[in-house]
């Protein structure tokens, strides 16, 4: 039953043998790697815009300026990965890069980055797609978090289900998106340069924040640093390599830029089309939806156009879904993080770091109540952390090599290594007291805890690890003593029945022990104890106050002082098992209670109490 | 230490023989059981007039004989439970009184309500209390919850003290509130006659709804219902007859009629001096408040009025911290309820009880957002649908007695089943869009559950009671067979090492296994078995899906239909237990999903596995 159940959900169980089957077509791991950084397309224009309107409409005209050196700055990013995807051909995302070359701390503190970011970009995507369709459908409006909560689910589906299924589940929306925004600027551009497509009047500011900066240095990095958010989930493919078909690093290289390149594209390609038509950002309605009326009217075209868009931006998440479980067995692999992370679930994906970032993403969709807006500021210093930290690593890792052209290797990655620091301090600056500050307290306290589980890891392995000089010690030869037993008892029936004969078939030192709380029922055993188990001392034990738990333990205290050689005595508890969940309120309130007492309590001279419950099944 | 911070938060605990001494004095008890019924009178005649004054302000002169007709009302209830008190010395709640005379339905149905009403007492009386003080200082409104919240914990707090303390605790908010309430009357009365006091000019009607309906039968008899909110919480006293001090029910008789000609004279006096100064129910101001200012000025003496009704509304929720554990413990012990609501905790009152109604108040409060507006229509149901049980169940008490004068009494009884038997049908129709059937639905599904845990109990006592001809069976006078023991590893270290050592303590018959999930770790062990335990068996199973778990049940599948007379195979586990609480999170996942499968595995043939978690403690 549970397992068909599982089986309809998420598919038949994949045997490990079939991992290598599993990779991903480069088209497939285009839709799956991409759609982070493509979909930032739908907003990144905007962004900058809305900066330099402030200080004016004269202003709007840097926006291409501007998008050009983010371009730029992109085909530096791109390359530096490439050179990352074949120096790294298993897989080098910044944890990796860093890590090894720049050390622990800068390698810990890239993967806090990292992990955060995923789950911003779970959350950030799937607000924002399901804000652009609930701005078409307003009805649906006071239902927003539900359906995040639910599209966060879909995806989850999808993911648990194995990774060849999602590529195919998300190909066709990404390819759309794509086909879409690149038939939006060609026709754009013909209609414009063949005059049938008329700009907007010059600009009127509608923003109330129109107009009231002065136009720095600053404001212009500012915009940079926000247009920006077009290159987040550039890193994407280089922590992915493992999941393509092979030749991996060849193939992955390969995808990253045709990535870049329809990135680069459709980025300065909306840019231009914004500027050339004067669109000036407005309350209600998006950048792109007002160059998607003017380029296509308001027909079919346009609608898909907004479709796809809202879809995409869904999807962008699962890029996170496709990175994130696998950045974080990276870690568990390291030590650093709970092992189960590592483990391969029965369809070869990494179930439980899946399962750990959809709770994480809902997490903060429900606590920022599906709000894009409030979570952007907390996005982009991660990202550029670890492009900062990545390419620093890849410098260390040139010189270290000193192979062929090395030092040009060296200085692309070092002018993106600066160039992203830059872009980093410009973000931590401007969006601080936005929730940026968030991010700066977060990722040490994340690093902070990859430590303290490295930490009990290691120290776990000296506590467990047998030495070699273990051997000698011949404790495992010998059939090891009868430990000493005791059964508490409430009443005399066949749970503790069953519980008083296990227990004597392990051992002959048995004493059964009642606390009297409730005199009719001791004495009621008493009565009927020597005609059942005359040879099984019965103790009775005094409780004043009521209570079970303490009488018991003062006694297993003195029965364990009074025996040290025996070792601590065995506790053989008597459980009641109902047939339905809920009856189990209904029972062994105080077996719980007790269990959970001995398993806490320090155990005396490192030796441990072994407590067992001999179940007792009721039938429904 | 664990203790002595339990004894600084509740007290030392209390032997059981300490129980006669805990009980209350007359004058603790009226404070203890009436603050709920005395705290109404903030309200009520507030309730009657905002129902009149939607038929016109000439209608608001109706509300002094509807004061006395919901007086005399409560004359008939607070006899009828002066009745039931010396009928039921030992505590005669409408669950006991319906329960004995109606039968077990109408008991049951009586005890949902009671139960569904002291929760919503709580809720209703911390929300209205926390609003008055609100009101008073408006900058605390948006903290309105949490302030809730925190009042809860405190009174639950107090309650787990013990009842002496509540007592004395709550004695000086309630005796203030009923000394500045007869003040207030007293001087009004005295102003009023020697015409030192001017009533307002002739009403203006400053509500929206003022004036706008027909002046109808139905229309007094919501007014009428309105009003008997200041008669919720008369019952409160005959519940609680065991706790008074000794003659038990005289005390608790005397506390009775104390508290009903208490309640009377202030309900009718404020009643009167409303009409008399021709207050009427505007928006921002309460009713009580615009008497306040009237009769005493905006001086020290109204303030502390002020203070004093919110304050006693907040301890009104008292009253049903007394109640609801009593009544949770008389239906635990008659079985309807989970067992543990009847165990007394160490300072001698019903702690899981009331850690439960906390719990289940606190939840209304955050449910409904601390609006008492919206909690006020699911109130008057079940108060006057026990009233109604209750009575008509005295009724049928005296047929079965025939004493003295028991036609009197019986026809007492009668007419107040007669006529909150009225009240209730009103209350059901006029309120039933506003909450009143969220009531109707929630007593059937308390009562199915009551039914439920009772077929529960009842089953299990046939499934674990041992007959007299189980004694004849002789299975307990022969030392039982030792069972095949299996115990799972995953490599060998000090944990699996203490896990064997301890199966072969119990049985001579253990097989150690070990599911390849890692070759290499596999291949450690069975290259060091020999060297160590020489006459263990050691069984690698296949894992082709990487499952732990799966391969581990068809063993063990096989080796119980291998040995069916051993019965089944125990399961020895080496179990980690790390030193603080979050290292759990990283360790034994697998050990855990086995035991929780094994545990919820349907026994075959009525046996049951036992699973046996060998600990290994870790050091800091």
């Amino acid at each position: 039953m549970r397992i068909s159940w599982r089986r309809t959900l998420f598919g038949r169980p994949l045997p490990t043998e079939a991992s290598v089957h599993q990779r991903l077509t480069k088209v497939k791991a285009l839709a799956v790697f991409s759609s982070d950084a493509l979909s930032s397309v739908a907003y990144a224009t905007e962004e900058i815009l809305l900066v330099l309107v402030t200080a004016g409409a004269a202003a709007l005209s840097l926006s291409l300026p501007i998008a050009c050196v983010i371009t730029g700055l992109l085909v530096i990013v791109a390359t530096s990965y490439y050179q990352t995807v074949h120096g790294y051909p298993s897989g080098g995302g910044a944890y990796i890069v860093a890590h090894e070359n720049l050390g622990v701390w800068p390698g810990l503190t890239a993967a806090a980055a990292l992990l955060i970011d995923y789950v911003l970009t779970v959350a950030v995507s799937i607000t924002a797609g399901v804000i652009a369709v609930t701005s078409a459908l307003p009805a649906l409006y006071p239902y927003r978090v539900e359906i995040c909560l639910l599209a966060i689910a879909l995806i989850t589906w999808g993911n648990l289900r194995g990774v060849r299924e999602s590529g195919t589940l998300f190909s066709i929306p990404t390819y759309a998106f794509i086909a879409l925004f690149l038939t939006l600027i060609a026709i754009g551009l013909v209609r414009l340069f063949s005059g049938s497509l008329t700009p907007l009047p010059a600009a009127t500011l509608p923003l109330a924040a129109a107009g009231t900066s002065p136009l720095t240095l600053f404001l212009i990095l500012r915009a940079f640093a926000s247009g920006c958010a077009a290159m987040t989930g550039t890193e994407a493919i280089s922590n992915g390599i493992t999941a393509f078909e092979k030749p991996e690093a060849d193939n992955a290289g390969k995808t990253l830029i045709a990535m870049a390149v329809l990135l680069g594209v459709m980025f300065l390609g909306i840019t231009y089309l914004a500027r050339a038509l004067q669109v000036v950002p407005i309350e209600h309605e998006s950048v792109i939806s007002q160059i998607g009326r003017l380029v296509l009217g308001t027909g079919p075209l346009y609608l898909v156009l907004q479709a796809a868009t809202a879809l995409i931006l869904v999807l962008a998440a699962n890029t996170a879904f496709a990175d994130f479980p696998r950045l974080a067995s990276i870690l568990a692999r390291d030590g650093y993080a709970p092992r189960q992370l590592a483990n391969l679930g029965d369809r070869l994906v990494f179930s439980n770091g899946i399962v750990a970032l959809a709770l994480l993403a809902a997490l903060l969709v429900v606590i920022f109540g599906g709000r894009t807006h409030s979570l952007i500021p907390l996005y982009a210093v991660g990202v550029f952390l670890s492009f900062t930290l990545s390419q620093a690593g890849m410098v260390r890792h040139w010189h270290a090599v000193r192979e062929g052209s090395w030092r040009t290797k060296a200085a692309i990655n070092g002018l993106g290594a600066v160039a992203t620091g830059l872009v980093l301090l410009v973000v931590i600056e401007s969006k601080f007291s936005h929730g940026a500050w968030l991010i700066l307290v977060l990722i040490p306290l994340v690093v902070w805890m990859f430590r303290a589980v490295k930490r009990h890891y290691i120290d776990m392995q000296g506590q467990v690890v047998v030495g070699t000089s273990g051997r000698r010690v011949g404790m495992q030869a010998s059939v090891p003593q009868q430990s000493k037993v005791v059964v508490p008892l409430s009443s005399l029936n066949w749970a503790s029945i069953a519980a008083l004969r296990f227990a004597r078939s392990i051992s002959q030192d048995v004493t059964a022990v009642i606390v009297d709380v409730n005199p009719q029922s001791t004495a009621r055993v008493q009565a009927d104890w020597q005609s059942w188990y005359p040879k099984v001392p019965l103790v009775v034990l005094e409780s004043p106050y009521r209570s079970v738990i303490t009488p018991l333990l003062e006694y297993l205290g003195e029965v364990d002082c009074c025996n040290p050689e025996q070792g601590l005595a065995v506790v053989v508890l008597p459980e009641i098992v109902p047939a339905r969940w809920w009856q189990h309120l209904l029972h062994n309130q105080t077996t719980l209670q007790l269990k959970a007492v001995l398993l806490f309590q320090q155990p005396l001279g490192g030796d441990a109490r072994i407590v067992i419950s001999v179940p007792y099944h009721l039938k429904g």
